[in-house]
């Protein structure tokens, strides 16, 4: 038998499965300043302890999406090596922060089997779970992604597409605990706006750029312990349809969120991620841009509250304009990532 | 009102303003981890706990250039994100050790304002300040920065030029609290020679060179926080005088001060930056190579000294030969870097 | 007398020297996390202080191979800076395990030295120790190098070549103290095979492949604080055989064990080296792919076993078919790197 995985094929698939994935993971304050160094992300609560527990933390937090990239890293060996696309996420949680010293492992619920009409393929639906070190539930989210059959003429499962909300409610959301908006320091969390200065509809050009090396987007998704090939084999990917090695579709969403800091400073701890799409592929030497809107808003406490915002991420255009979907709802070919997400945002009181 | 931060222009300083720079930081052993991978700095102080315990500390301090890189990297978005040029340094001092768990915030006085002749620009001199947890003041510096006006035809402000010391005099020097040089192992920091084996006049070429890479620069001022972005957006940079991305200048200063290990090994604490001068740009793909000479020697105590040094980096040209300045002052065109500090070094007594 | 380090020569070696190499390090959580980063490697054991724990250790140890690369780098300076070529390794023991917190310093022993016959070089054997903060000696290795010699004419040395084992044998493999199989979780490690599954003679396709930038080797590179100047200094090499930089060695040995894990997941601990051999150069730009052949079993206790290991590194080539010498013994071109050594691995009991 072999010894070496080569990953599932759909029809490996059952719905109801659960899969434990490999390598838990306890996370250091190496990791923390690795993701600094790699996104570009200065939110004052995931930087500084005093910080931190001036808005009633124990210490700094991780940044959410450090623990994200980490549970879906781990899930991508079991699920999606041999994906041809990763097509959605929905109904992500953050429910509890990630401190360093917490060890992370990460399992995924097969919840939906859906076999596409070519027979080639199928896609599946999965609930993938961050547990941390007390088996308490950290983060989940669902993702679906496209999966080579191994043979195309194997009899398809019943089809189950799983129903998911469109967004996460806001009576769902669930603030780092201890967390209040009242010792907040306005000029160390790098602007003067609050809950109450935004408005559902504005809109927010991040105006900074980045440009992403192959160094850096290998060096982060290796990080998370994600080994999907597109992203590394540059000798396999030279024969793919984008003749190139592929950056992790979770480098953008950090990126983007990094360069968000211009304009939602204060808004640092990620509640929820209602859904994602990656539009389009981003690679080396692409600068990314983004830009964001506040799609709504919800009171959590006395001294915070929740923005929901729509997160979209650009190459090689800035964010000047909002690039954005014309009319028929076809995307700027700019676009490379849209995500609807819910961030806590303190109020100026 | 616009929630993203432009930067602010010349107009929008007033001498006598005190800035508060956004996102104080915990400095981790990840940080520390990550300048020695990047810079490549070998000196032992700074590498090991009982090495530094053996010299009176009470554990190895960060690098003071990772605390000043931090401090400078905080004031970019306040001070500089409009500037033109970068134009020097002075009176930096390096007055308590940063140890890992501390927490640095920063700060910026506005000591002088010029308008430059041309009246489209001018010139801002700030004193920037690294505080940490308990407000101790950590390290200091002054620097002026050539900021674009919003509007050529505003009126300057009354023109102040501060008063700067060409160079920080040997009684203003401060030694890391406890350090000694009497238990200082030659052979583990590396190098056989003391305080007393450099002669005033005495150049030495650091020999080694090092080639920069885009993510290696990028990486090294992410995790500075530094967020100017002529060293991130190749796209806006591709259409700008150097067509392509600039590495910040601190940068070069760091990598300089690593090479310089080889020669100067047991010159470890920085304690002065007496003044220093970006002479050229530096790009990826460039060979760093230093050399340095020692200006001056002071006495600080029974068993440890400090060399005023003179540390010049070069880029594609080896430091063999020493190339300088002409006689009429012109630099070779290879210096990128010309940096006068003071660094305490242990007697061999 | 230049206080620069230029390099020791052949002429400046004796049998019976030891050298005691410069800057100990404290290794903390930032150098276990970029070397996660950099590698790319998996193994739970390292990675999760629960799961070590379970499995009899008081924390997740570093990844031997990173206190290898950290004694190897510190002997850089003192024995190979005018290295013409790295022949080979053997005899290498690892004997403790290396917690974050620990300080390694390194030192090695010369204990042999035989000029070449046409005169202008000579090798030098050496054995290099790590030792942790209490002087207990957590690995040693002899390694054997070309070095040039400073004057041609020089007499040489009475030669000395040292016996060397071919490889460890079990008797003296010395597993992690408290290591058992007993708690292991099989799930969490990776993979459903131990000890028991694997037989002599098998081979196995670790199917992944990386491609290699310059960054990523230099940032590994200088977190080991090795300081060959083949590795960095791209003008000098542009004037090399090669015409570029080389990658270190042990660079492409992390890569390929990171890539073994694919195969082989749960073999985290290596317990020797018993020889390897650089058979050509890897480049940036370069896949690696990687397979493995069981060369030996050794029993270690109730709930361990050893597996003796060749592991072949390959570049721009799968290692599907298993690239390997022909029936001359030459090399595929492919080959890099072709080590043996011993790894502990669980009994499924």
């Amino acid at each position: 038998m072999t010894k070496s995985n080569f990953g599932r094929f759909f029809e490996d698939f059952r719905v109801g499965q659960t899969l434990r994935h490999a390598t838990p993971r306890t996370i250091t304050s190496g990791d923390a300043a690795l993701y600094l160094a790699l996104t570009g992300s200065r939110y004052a609560l995931f930087c500084a302890d005093p910080f931190a527990q001036a808005c009633g933390l124990s210490a700094a937090p991780v940044d959410p999406l450090l623990a994200f990239h980490l549970v879906f890293g781990k899930s991508v060996p079991d699920i999606s090596l041999n994906a041809v696309a990763n097509l959605g996420y929905a109904d992500g949680r953050f429910l509890r922060t990630v401190q360093v010293g917490d060890t992370l492992r990460a399992e995924s619920e097969v919840i939906g089997l859906k076999e596409t009409s070519n027979g080639k393929t199928g896609v599946v639906y999965v609930r993938s779970r961050g547990l941390n070190q007390r088996e308490e539930l950290v983060l989940e989210f669902v993702r679906w992604v496209m999966v080579n059959k191994r043979d195309a003429s194997a009899s398809p499962p019943a089809p189950l597409t799983p129903e998911l909300p469109t967004a996460v409610t806001a009576d769902r959301l669930s603030a780092p605990e201890g967390l209040s908006g009242r010792g907040y320091d306005f000029d160390l969390g790098g602007s003067p706006f609050g809950y109450e200065d935004y408005a559902i509809g504005e809109r927010i050009d991040h105006v900074d750029g980045t440009t992403v090396e192959e160094a850096e987007h290998q060096i982060a998704t290796r990080l998370y312990q994600n080994t999907a090939k597109v992203h590394f084999d540059g000798l396999a990917q030279a024969s793919s349809r984008f003749g190139r090695r592929l950056i992790y579709g979770g480098v953008a969403m950090s990126i983007a969120r990094a360069l968000a800091f211009n304009g939602l400073a204060n808004a640092a701890a990620m509640l929820a991620i209602n859904g994602g799409r990656h539009v389009n592929p981003l690679f080396a030497g692409d600068t990314v841009y983004a830009w964001s809107a506040v799609l709504d808003k919800a009171d959590l406490s006395a001294s915070l509250g929740a923005l929901r915002l729509r997160l979209v991420a650009l190459k090689n255009k800035p964010a000047t304009g909002f690039p954005d979907k014309d009319p028929e709802g076809a995307y700027d070919p700019a676009v490379i990532l849209d995500v609807d997400y819910w961030a806590a945002i303190p109020k100026r009181g």
